[in-house]
C-alpha cells in the first residue's frame, strides 16, 4: 500500500531529526513525542514567533508557573469534576476504551453531549463487543483526564499535572492586576507543558499526553468587550465557518466556509464582539507567518453543544491535513468570568478589580454602622476585621446583604483573613440599616477573559505537512527561512586543497553572528545538498575549485536550486539580509 | 529586626513582578515559585543567552523530551533505588522531617555518607525530638524524591515526573548517534522543568520541588577527553576550590580557593582532563555573560564522600549569596558511561558506536560457524536473527563468548527483536570454533559524557540579588541590558500638550523594533523613573516641553542618572547600539 501523507512526513522526520518516538529502546508509550535536534530548534523558532506577536506586538506579558497544581486549584476550575472522558472497560482482556469513540466507530452516530447512561444503552442495544478480543464490554463510567500526584511525603497533598496552562495565570489574577495597576484591559500569556492523561492515544503527534500550549488571557471590563485595534484589522479577510451554516442542511460541505471581511462578520453578528474578532485575525497573521498554507486554514465555530464548560464563545482555527482532515490547532474562547468567578468562591480571596467611572454618579444605598452594644461581646477579637470589612463593601454588597436580613433576618458574611477563609453570622440587630444618598466613583468588576490557546504540538506537525515537497528527483521541506532550523549548509567541493579550512572558516563565520550553519563534508556534493533539502534548509555554500583563485563562493537556493556566486566576505550580509 | 538582602530582594521580586508565591489564593504550597511578568522575562533572556553560548557556539543540538517518565527508564538509571533523602516522621504529629537535616541542626556533626541506621543511632543518642512537637520521632526510612504517577487508565502503567532532564537524552541516544553520523564528541542539550518532590523545603526559591534545568551532555570517546577547542580557553583564570584544599586543615577558609589558568589547573592534575577543564571555563564566561558577580563565583570540586552515584568527578560552580553563603548552581561532573551503559543493560538495545582506528589492525580472533545441523531444529524461526547477531559480533564479544563456552560449556545471548528481548542458550556443539588472524577496521564504543549541568532558578535568584544596589534615595537592579526584561520606559512628562502622543508613538516604534518598550504616564516623573530604577530598566526616555520645539527627547541611563537630549528619529538606533 502506498503510503499516505502523514506517514512519509513522519517517516522524514523520524529519519532526518526532527521527531522521535519517545522512550523507545523501552518499547514507547503511546501520546508521547520527542522533539529532536532540527524539531527543537522548529519548535523554538516557532515559540520565538508566538512571543514575537503576543509579547513584543500585542504587549501581553508573560508568566511561568508550576506544571504540577495542587488538587483545590483544579476543583475550583472544574477539572476534577468535569475534564473527563466516558471510559469502558471489556470485562475478558481489562483493556479500557474511550466509549464514545467505540460507539462511533460501530455505528454512525454523533455522541457529543450523550451521559453515560446514554451511551451505556448505545453499547448494549447494537451489542458492541470489545474491538480487541471481542469479549463484553462493562459500564461505562467518568475517566478523569488528569495526571495525579502527590505533593510530599505520606500522599497528604493530592496534585495534579495541569491540564492546561491558563488557570496558572487566573490563581494570580489579583497581583496580575495590581502589576498593570488595576486598568483594564490587559493580556497575559503563559507556554509550556499542559498534559492529558487519554485512555488510549491512537493518532500519533496529532493527541498527545504530554503537549505544549500558548495560551494568553485577555481580561476585558464584563461590558466593554470592543477592542482598541480592531479598526487596524477590521478589512482582513478570514475563512469562517459559523454555527449556522454548519447546522443548515441546504448548504453543500464546501460552501459551509465563507471569506468574510471580520467587520462584516461583527456586523452580521457571526462573531459576538470585536475581541473576538481581533484574536481570530492575529491568530490567522500567526499561522500565516510561521507557513502555514493559507489554503488548509478555516475557522469554525462551536457548535452549542460541544462548548467547553466554561465558554460562551469559541471558534477553533482548524488546520487540514491529509489523514487526519480539519484539526482543531487554536481555540479562542470568551470564558466570561467563569475561573476567576470560580476562584473567588473557592479561595474566598476577592478578585475583582476597581473600575472608576467617567463621571461620579448619585445613588440610593443603605448606612450601615455595627450596634456596638449588642456585637461587642459576639465577635469579641474579630470585630475589627469585621468592622473593616463592613466598611469596605461596595454598594451592590450592602444591597445583597441588606436584602438577605430582611428576608431570612440574617446574613452569612465570609472573610479571609491570617490566610483563613471565616464565617460570621450577622443579624439584623447586629445592625444599624438607614437609607441614604451616596455620591460613588466607580465599582468593583469580575473581567471576563478571552482567550487565544494555541496547541503548539499539532501547529509543528501542519507545518511540516505543508512545507512537505515532492518533486520527481528530491523531496524537500519549503520551511520558510525564519522557521527552517539550520539556515546554511557549508561544504567543500573536495575534501583537498585547503577547500575544508575555508568551508570551517565560513560555518564559524556565520555561527558567530548568530546564524545555525552546519559544515558537512561527507559523500558526494548532491547527496549533501539532498539532505539539506530534506531538512528544509534554504541556502547551501559551497568552496570549490574557483573559490580558491577569486575568493567566491556559491550559494545554491533549495527551492529554486538556482546556484550564484559571491565574495567570501559578502556571505554573513547575504544570508542575513535573507532570513 | 533589619531585613537581610534574601528578604529585601525578594520583597522587591513580588513587588515588581519578577517572582511571586504559587497558588498564594489556595494558601500556597513551600517549594513552587511563579515566574511573574519581568521574572519570566528575565527568564526567557537567561536562556536565550545560554542558547547562543551552546547552541550556536559550541554547536551542541537541542532535544525535548516528555517530563513524565516510565518506571523503566528511572529504574535503570538508577533513580528509582538512589534518586532518596533519609525520612523520619513524627510519632505524635505525624509530621515528616529529613532525618539529615534534623540531626545537623541539633548536633554539629556531617551526616553526609552515613546510612539509615547509623543516622537512627544518632537521633536516639543525642534524644533528638520532633521540632514542631516535641513528641518522639520513629524511624528513620529511605524517601524517595520523585513525583510519582500513572499513565493511562487503572494505573497499569507507572511513571514520575523526571528527576533530570539529562535521561530523556541519554534514552535516545542511538538516534542521536545516527543524527550525528556517529562522530564522537557530540554535544546535546536539554532546557526544561525538572522535579524532585522534596520532604518539606524551607529556603524558598534555592529549594524547588519544580525547577528548570538547562543541561548539557557532551559525549567523548571513552579514551579521549581532550577538547579541540582547550587551546582557545587555556589561558582563562578561574577561581578552583579543588578537593584536596577543602580537606586541608592547615588552611584557612579564606585561602582554600585559589585563581589558576585552566592549563595550570590541567597541568597539575586538579582537575582531570581538557573537557571538564572547557565547560569549567564556558560556565564561568555565561555566568559572567549574564551579570553574575565574578567575586561571588567559586568552582568547587566534590568530595570523594559526596558525589553523585553515577560522576567519577564533578566541580560544582557555587555562587555566593548573602543569606545562604555559598550555593550550588552549575554541575559539570564526568559521568563516564554510567548511564548508558544502564539503558544497554535494562532496555537490551545496543548503544555503543563503531569508531574507525586510524590504521587497520591485524588481531587473533575467532571464526564462529553455525551447526546447522544441530541448530536448525533447536532455534527454527529464530535461527535468522540469531545468525544475524553473530555476524555483528565484535572481536570482544566474540571472545567473551567463546571464553565463556569454554569454561561453562554454555552462553546466553541476549538480543532485542521486534521490540522483544529474547535470551538464547547457545551451547558448544551448536557452533563451529576456530583459530584466526582478521585485519579489522575499528572497534565498538560506548561513549562517556561530560555533563555541564545547570540550575536556571537559583541562577536568576543569584543574578537578581547580585545586582540589587541601595543608594541613599533609591534602589536599583543593575542588570545588563541584555537582562533586563523592560528595556526602555517612555514617559510624557506631563499629560497634555500632545506629549502622551508622541510618547506612544515612540514606544510603538521601539516595540515594531523588536524592544520591550514599557509607557508610563502615571504619577509624578521621579516616580516613574524610581519604578524603573527598581524593575532595572537601563534607559528612560522622556517628552517634554522641548520636544514640542525641536523634536529632541532626554534619555536618561538608569546606573549614572545621566540625562542626554537626541533627536526622537534616532532613539530606536541609539537604544539599539546599546542592549
Amino acid at each position: 500500500m502506498a503510503k499516505d501523507k502523514y506517514e512519509k512526513v513522519m517517516d522524514l522526520a523520524k529519519r532526518r531529526g526532527y521527531l522521535w518516538s519517545s522512550f523507545e529502546i523501552y518499547g514507547g508509550i503511546a501520546g508521547f513525542v520527542d522533539y529532536a535536534p532540527l524539531g527543537t530548534m522548529l519548535k523554538n523558532n516557532v515559540i520565538t514567533t508566538w512571543r514575537e506577536h503576543y509579547i513584543v506586538n500585542e504587549e501581553f506579558y508573560e508568566i511561568d508557573s508550576p506544571t504540577i497544581t495542587p488538587h483545590e486549584v483544579l476543583k475550583a476550575s472544574g477539572h476534577v469534576d468535569n475534564f473527563t472522558d466516558p471510559i469502558v472497560e471489556c470485562r475478558e482482556c481489562l483493556e479500557s476504551f474511550r466509549a464514545d469513540h467505540i460507539i462511533e466507530e460501530n455505528i454512525n452516530i454523533d455522541t457529543e453531549g450523550k451521559s453515560l447512561k446514554e451511551l451505556e444503552a448505545l453499547i448494549r442495544e447494537h451489542n458492541i463487543s470489545c474491538p480487541k478480543c471481542g469479549g463484553q464490554l462493562g459500564e461505562v463510567k467518568r475517566y478523569n483526564l488528569m495526571f495525579l500526584t502527590s505533593i510530599g511525603p505520606g500522599g497528604k497533598r493530592k496534585g495534579y499535572m495541569r491540564p492546561e496552562t491558563a488557570q496558572g495565570i487566573f490563581i494570580q489574577f489579583r497581583r496580575l492586576a495590581s502589576f498593570f495597576r488595576n486598568k483594564l484591559p490587559f493580556g497575559v500569556a503563559q507556554i509550556g507543558k499542559a498534559y492529558r492523561n487519554e485512555i488510549s492515544p491512537r493518532q500519533g503527534v496529532i493527541r498527545l499526553r504530554e503537549f505544549t500550549q500558548a495560551e494568553g488571557e485577555f481580561f476585558v471590563h464584563p461590558k466593554i468587550k470592543t477592542h482598541k485595534k480592531f479598526k487596524d484589522v477590521e478589512n482582513e479577510v478570514l475563512p469562517l465557518l459559523p454555527a449556522n451554516r454548519q447546522m443548515d442542511e441546504s448548504l453543500n460541505p464546501d460552501e459551509k466556509t465563507i471569506n468574510m471581511k471580520i467587520k462584516d462578520a461583527l456586523r452580521e453578528g457571526i462573531i459576538r464582539h470585536e475581541t473576538i474578532g481581533y484574536f481570530l485575525v492575529i491568530t490567522k497573521r500567526f499561522l500565516i507567518d510561521i507557513g502555514i498554507d493559507i489554503n488548509k486554514l478555516r475557522f469554525r465555530q462551536h457548535l452549542p453543544n460541544e462548548m467547553a464548560h466554561y465558554a460562551i464563545d469559541c471558534w477553533d482555527a482548524e488546520i487540514y491535513t491529509d489523514r487526519f482532515g480539519w484539526i482543531e490547532c487554536v481555540g479562542i474562547a470568551d470564558r466570561t468570568d467563569y475561573d476567576l468567578k470560580a476562584h473567588m468562591n473557592h479561595s474566598g480571596v476577592d478578585l475583582r478589580i476597581f473600575v472608576e467611572y467617567e463621571e461620579p454618579k448619585e445613588v440610593e444605598t443603605y448606612d450601615i454602622e455595627l450596634n456596638y452594644k449588642v456585637v461587642g461581646r459576639i465577635f469579641k477579637g474579630d470585630l475589627k476585621y469585621i468592622e473593616n470589612k463592613l466598611k469596605n463593601m461596595d454598594i451592590k454588597e450592602i444591597e445583597e446583604m441588606v436584602n438577605e436580613i430582611n428576608k431570612n433576618g440574617k446574613y452569612i458574611l465570609k472573610m479571609e483573613y491570617n490566610g483563613e477563609i471565616k464565617e460570621f453570622e450577622i443579624l439584623k440587630d447586629h445592625l444599624k440599616i438607614s437609607k441614604t444618598i451616596k455620591k460613588i466613583s466607580g465599582e468593583k468588576v469580575l473581567p471576563h477573559v478571552i482567550e487565544p490557546s494555541y496547541g503548539i504540538d499539532r501547529i509543528i506537525y501542519c507545518l511540516l505537512e505543508h512545507a512537505y515537497k515532492e518533486e520527481e528527483d528530491r523531496v524537500y521541506l519549503n520551511l520558510n527561512s525564519k522557521m527552517a532550523p539550520i539556515k546554511v549548509g557549508v561544504f567543500p567541493l573536495v575534501n583537498k586543497e585547503n577547500m575544508p579550512e575555508i568551508a570551517l572558516e565560513i560555518k564559524n563565520r556565520l555561527r558567530s553572528n548568530g546564524i545555525i550553519a552546519q559544515y558537512d563534508d561527507s559523500g558526494a556534493i548532491g547527496r549533501r545538498y539532498m539532505r539539506m533539502d530534506e531538512i528544509g534548509t534554504p541556502f547551501c555554500i559551497t568552496v570549490d575549485g574557483q573559490t580558491l583563485k577569486d575568493e567566491t563562493v556559491t550559494v545554491r537556493h533549495r527551492n529554486s536550486r538556482e546556484q550564484i556566486r559571491i565574495k567570501i566576505d559578502e556571505v554573513v550580509e547575504y544570508i542575513k539580509n535573507r532570513i
